[in-house]
């Protein structure tokens, strides 16, 4: 039986005149997205583009909220109160899934952006803060973080029965640890070593760390960045591997009935 | 058999540590509330502490969108396009109708603010455009504006079937002609003098002009302004002498069922 | 020989519509103002409206600068590297010396609003990044913050030939350690208390802590809050107070003469 | 004797994470640099980038101030107060200039941004707000707009003794009556063409008009754009071509000695 899997980008980062990304290319090969806000990146008219590019490639819809710092890319740490990131998160899922509902399609998932993505993993008041504002918005939203054992925000998703998927960014390092370590300008990589170590993760729940040590590294979701200049020859590379190999690339929903 | 109108009064305009306004008390007089969305003015703790006194108090929820603008407090006419502004509108309905139903409401009716209030009843395509941004939201929310004869809005909405509402302003003066007269800073008005000029509306649908002409004015909600100091005193005694008369004071859904 | 202080208060933290404090009744009392910049509270509009109160009452003018960050008023932590601290003050202070020298004025001194008060005193690179920040714009601008023991910004200062002022907040409590305790909303103080504590700061070079130890505090400067309603009435009674006692109010550069 | 002109170009717009531009590369071949200030484009850091790079090739350093609108980037007109007009001048000019003097620059002059270069030279009312938040900073700068019969700003600069250039954009057309047209994205012209244009600017004081007729043109300053793709070359191109003919390329301080 063939094994399943999901493949996300984040998109829809540009803003007003400012341009970040290749989204249509990328769009043609995974089966979700994750659209920024406009807390950290994006607007009003991103978000309705990157919904319709979803649309006409048959991708499912996700919500990529962040930190209210378009200065700094969601990138900084900012001492938000639980509250504050309850209210930050509905705020921004419900502007996402009007313009979803608008083109008929239906907000699927939600993976948290940059630091705020880290900041629900390590600290559980605001682990439960984000799971409520996803509560608060749909309950039925696939929560993307990693790992039990590395996010706060998980295990909490799993007592308040919000389903959850993890993802390994097999274009990123990780340490020895299983940490991923950021670059801040994210650089090419060669799309033949990221399609392999995709691989790994599927059939072996395993990646190799950034020392050579193989590390475990289940997922239900590979995350690939698409700001690299090569970065649509990398997600086609890892797609046609992966279908050559058997695999179905389908949207978080299909992958997590299994 | 008695008459019924709404009363509607814009809240939720404070922003972090700047503070607007006495909702609480206002709230407690009103049957709609308009509640700003974080462009012109509000932020989503302020979204969600408005949504839960208007729950508190059984009163309807709408949305009162503004022009991205919190320096100029949407009252400076920004040049957007259609465009811009149909997404304006879904962004901002769409974050406020998360808010209203993570508190178990419904979203109900929109009054665009200031500025753009006046751009969409007198411009063609930029009416077209809000009222396509309320049906990609939702094609049930009722339209708050102005008269067919003064309101491209009016006329758009109705043509493509949306229910509007038509609101008479009686704590501002209009001219002869039927403008509303903005005032930079709203000034406090006699009570009584604006209840007499509400009961007008109710029972005859006309109002006094600035000049002391009668003129018409149809209305099926009363507009009055949370920002000057005596507003619940207003508010309170409008309501009280309406009610004294046999006019129910309800939400527009009821009043739009006559 | 009479004794010299300099009394300084937080001003122009309006912005647009919304309004904070009563700057031009507390402007009269006052040696030193500090005004906000733009990016935590503050616009030009303001800021030209407060370097001409300045003007008006003879008062020193300072700049006031924060984190970016209106939403939150610049006391939510951002965690913003030395190089951008360094330009965002240059940024700051750029900004508000235009207006001061518009009006005639010269730009005294600076005092980092809210939690950047606090960053630039714990941390050696904001420290540094502060202060450079300050010599890029003027090296001969007063630097407000604590004592040697409780800022690293004030040995940093001192280090690099900036002149430093040491405050006193006597309208705030200070812990057993010296460490003074932010309330969210800032309290109405009995201005007669105000005084006492400023006048045992002025003459003995110490305060009571918020557990009635009597605690070291030495200061050039008392700082007062400029947001209690009662605000103006504070400031008036520790003034009249002070000089009863013969202690003359002069701006920091007359007190740093001694 | 050899005639003398400037060049100048936009630079400093990129912001946070958004790049736009390749400024090292076209700072290479001007002579006069307008850096954003930080409203419609451009940050601190950006901005303390733009003017190192000015000092390393030597190029005179000027405000380029705009509309405070980074969603919309400067080019949607917003009806702002000329008070406003003259406090965000102010401000902005204020900002660059510390910049300019902590690397040890003068800040020679100021050429207003897109839709605020428009509104300053058709209305009275902003043309003396924009020149009069000029010599709030310093009269000594120069002022860059259009002739005297085409913008009210040159008339009150001339009137209040600020100094005036008028610029030439040789990478954009012009109608047959002189308004420049512009275009939504900037496209790539051909450097040769361009060139042509800046020779007959400078030798004939004349320009070809979009239909082919020759218009009137005189100007102390060539304008170029750093967005298109190709501007370095464009600008380069031009650069030797004026310079192969015997033409100087100097800043507006020389220019305008002649």
């Amino acid at each position: 039986m063939a094994k399943r899997i999901d493949i996300n980008v984040d998109m829809g980062e540009s803003f007003g005149r400012y341009k970040i990304g290749n989204d249509e290319e990328v769009m043609k090969y995974v089966s979700s997205t994750n659209i920024a806000c406009g807390f950290h990146a994006g607007d009003p008219m991103v978000m309705r583009a990157t919904v319709r590019l979803a649309k006409k490639y048959g991708v499912a819809v996700g919500a990529h909220p962040g930190l209210p710092d378009l200065a700094g890319f969601g990138r900084r740490e900012i001492k938000i109160t639980p509250d504050e990131l309850r209210n930050y998160i509905v705020y921004q899922l419900g502007a996402l899934k009007a313009f979803a509902e608008a083109e008929g399609l239906k907000l699927e998932h939600i993976k948290p952006h940059g630091t705020l993505y880290a900041m629900v993993e390590r600290d559980e008041a605001l682990a439960e803060a984000i799971i409520e504002g996803v509560r608060d918005v749909d309950p039925e939203l696939i929560f993307i973080t990693e790992s039990e054992e590395r996010s706060k925000a998980h295990v909490v998703a799993k007592r308040k029965g919000v389903r959850v998927a993890r993802d390994a960014m097999v274009d990123l390092h990780y340490s020895q640890q299983g940490d991923w370590i950021i670059e801040r300008v994210k650089k090419n990589w060669d799309p033949n070593v990221v399609a392999e170590r995709a691989l790994m993760v599927v059939k072996e729940g395993k990646i190799p760390a950034i020392d050579g040590t193989i590390i475990k590294m289940e997922a239900e979701t590979l995350t690939m960045h698409g700001d690299p200049s090569n970065a649509p020859e990398v997600v086609r590379t890892v797609r046609k591997r992966l279908e050559e190999e058997g695999i179905e690339i389908v949207p978080l929903r299909e992958v997590l009935k299994k």
